[in-house]
């Protein structure tokens, strides 16, 4: 039956392509090809290419079609050509989280050790925050670099932190948009592939990815995150890029503080050679595998040792300080963290019993962070820098009733109130002491 | 988690909506109305709505589901209101198949029994023929009354034969259109609620369904056929109407013709007490459901001795012509059937092997007769009334080579050599005897 109807269409046609990943066959590289340039040029419209997302959130895709989309992705638009500076381009790309602020460390960290870094990120999106957000939280600092700009600060500086421009990957601009509305988005080869499209038109040679698991990732399920990072690793390496995929955890925010201006406050202390263990520990595991992939560090702990001696000797952060000053942030802001960006109110979440925390539901943390005004409802949505909150007990620790849990950054008492009441129940504190997670998991 | 991200949303929005199909939950009655009447309006755009609707296809529909979504779509538009004319109005649907033109033959016939019966039917779609298209063969027949006409020759007659008008369950329109173009046409659930939705709005007291199953049906399947038949007489039972759903056999052409004049002459030979068994006996059981399902008949005994009845005394083709004539049909085309609408190719197709006929691929039999003209690839082809085939060798006969399998009825030599490859292709002949199918499966 299968067979017979497709052997009856005289030519692709839309109902005809949906139907086949209705039914889990696999599209031919050129009808994948079709169907999305005829997206992106408004020929498919929007209702056929929401049903295809829809099957294919419960169909999947192989890698060869995998590969075929981002292959039509990346060619919708315009490739950043990085080809005539010297050294290898590395970038690395995290699924998201709460408390994840490893980009802004992790760049100038790399690109002091001798990585080409041309970063391009993203804004916060549900309860996970952004890199653009955070580095945006320093009065000044430019991520709307134009192509040109961009290419010549890499060059120049030998990182660049932006957001995507519009001759990027025009097709996953649109597919996203699309999938944020038709509750698409957690498919593992249409995040792959959006992943992979935009990086791929960065120019870059290698690239590490940092693939989140727990009850804060994007991805919840162990397994998912598995299949994602094995996904972006076969695909990536079948585009000639050299690909390291970590899965590390996101039980718990990552470091002790989730908000823009904290999170920015936080990564200057490691740049600094100090910061939380657990945030230092995935920075420069992820770093190490960018100074192997460049070819810098012989092996992984060569980098680790790299990595670390650079966050130490200051070099990492005079990168950093070199990275504000050429995007026009006030460098002020990163000399002299504390004087700036106090919230209005700074108030302790207490504990209302005794016991160890062995869970932490971390997405209602990250809700809480932006229902305190750190992250968007709405695309519209004004970010207050100031807000967030500081983690004062992770996973293992005990609590005492009426101990601190957190310090909440807010801007009112009603937002507190509200942040207070989820992050109470974001901890489940029991008798029973559990170990902490891990910090990684598998690397690929 | 499932739970958590419900309790989350503040309010029902569409996203929210379509995940929670996506993850298999059950939609309440209330989100699924304003999901509905929101896109009726406009208000949901058409990507959330396939989206959903691809969603629907993969994880299916509660009855109680079911029951909503045709509760919104019934009081998305008006109902025909009949309750002032005296008797069960009772109708008939069937899933469609190749050469079924029953609803022709048991309308008038159920009429002539005494029965209400104010059918509102569709036009050809896919593979499958059309009542509307067929009545449309005869010149003059109007099948576009309005609604008060419809009803004023229901009353007169007891009978009317019509197309869905604009006022009867837009919502079924704008989803039936969607569907068509996005591969979300065959979801159980879905064809439940359109189908149950028009006949409810039909204002009728009980409906017999036809539910075809094997290779020519809509559903090929016998197990999907199956739970269509239980959820069409449990959600239609849960409206209080009275129903009765039959499983009938498409695994080869109900009678002997296909395309529409042709069949339309086919059903005046049993309207005249005369034509093939198959079809006289899947026309006089389903009739007999009705009569019993109007309490006309005691039981099905006597229901299908009345129907055969007046199958043979004329009162059924006397009833015909009365229908015929009040919706302004030629009706000596009905009485000299023979004379009309030749097409200028009359030839056969002999079979090119010796053996037994042991399956017939209906399906490509159907598409070989909408290539002749008899049905439409785009909704602006035109039909051609006069084209089609006669079928001269079915499921179990014996063929010798160059002996007639079919005589097809042609605009032209392109369209007939088309359409004899197809049909060549759509016999299986083997050394081994199998037996006919049965007309009927299960009735519940």
């Amino acid at each position: 039956m299968r067979e017979t109807l497709r052997e009856r269409t005289e030519s692709m046609n839309p109902v005809e392509f949906i139907e086949k990943k209705k039914r889990g066959n696999e599209h031919s590289p050129e009808e994948l090809k079709d169907f999305v340039l005829g997206y992106v040029k408004g020929e498919i419209p929007d209702y056929q290419m929401s049903a295809w997302l829809m099957a294919v959130n419960f169909q999947g895709m192989t890698d060869r079609e995998t590969l075929a989309l981002v292959e039509v992705m990346v060619n919708s638009g315009e490739v950043v050509d990085l080809s005539h500076i010297e050294g290898i381009k590395v970038d690395k790309h995290s699924t998201g989280g709460v408390g994840d602020k490893v980009s802004l460390i992790l760049a100038p960290l790399a690109a002091s050790c001798g990585c080409i870094v041309p970063m391009i990120s993203g804004r916060g999106l549900g309860h996970t925050g952004g890199t653009l957000d955070k580095l945006e939280s320093i009065p000044g600092m430019r991520v709307n670099l134009s192509r040109e700009e961009f290419v010549s600060q890499v060059e120049r500086v030998g990182v660049a932190m932006i957001g995507q421009t519009e001759e990027i990957v025009p097709a996953d601009r649109k597919m996203y948009a699309l999938r944020d509305v038709t509750a698409t988005v957690r498919s593992i080869p249409l995040i792959c592939a959006s992943i992979l499209s935009k990086k791929i038109a960065e120019g870059i040679d290698a690239l590490v990815l940092d693939v989140k698991t727990g009850s804060g990732a994007f991805l919840q399920e162990y397994e998912q995150s598995r299949k994602l990072a094995q996904k972006l690793k076969s695909v990536g390496e079948e585009f000639g890029l050299r690909v390291k995929a970590v899965i590390t955890d996101m039980n718990q925010p990552l470091g002790n503080k989730a908000g823009n201006w904290l999170e920015v406050k936080e990564s200057i202390e490691v740049l600094k050679g100090k910061g939380p263990g657990d945030l230092v520990g995935v920075t420069v595991y992820l770093t190490a595998w960018m100074l192997v992939l460049a070819g810098i560090a012989s092996d992984l702990k060569a980098g680790e040792e790299l990595a670390s001696r650079n966050l130490k000797n200051g070099k990492a952060f005079e990168k950093f300080l070199e990275l504000v000053e050429a995007q026009g942030g006030d460098v002020r802001y990163i000399e002299n963290p504390e004087k700036y960006r106090k919230a209005p109110i700074v108030k302790p979440v207490k504990s209302m019993v005794s016991g160890y925390i062995t869970e932490i539901d971390t997405e209602l943390l990250g809700l809480a962070a932006v229902g305190l005004g750190a992250g968007r409802k709405k695309i519209t949505d004004r970010i207050l820098p100031e807000v967030g909150f500081v983690v004062l007990k992770k996973i293992s620790e005990y609590v005492k009733e009426g101990e601190e849990l957190c310090i909440v950054h807010a801007k009112d008492e009603r937002t507190f109130e509200q942040a207070r009441g989820n992050i109470l129940k974001a901890y489940k504190i029991t008798q029973y002491k559990t170990s902490p997670p891990p910090l990684f998991y598998e690397t690929f």
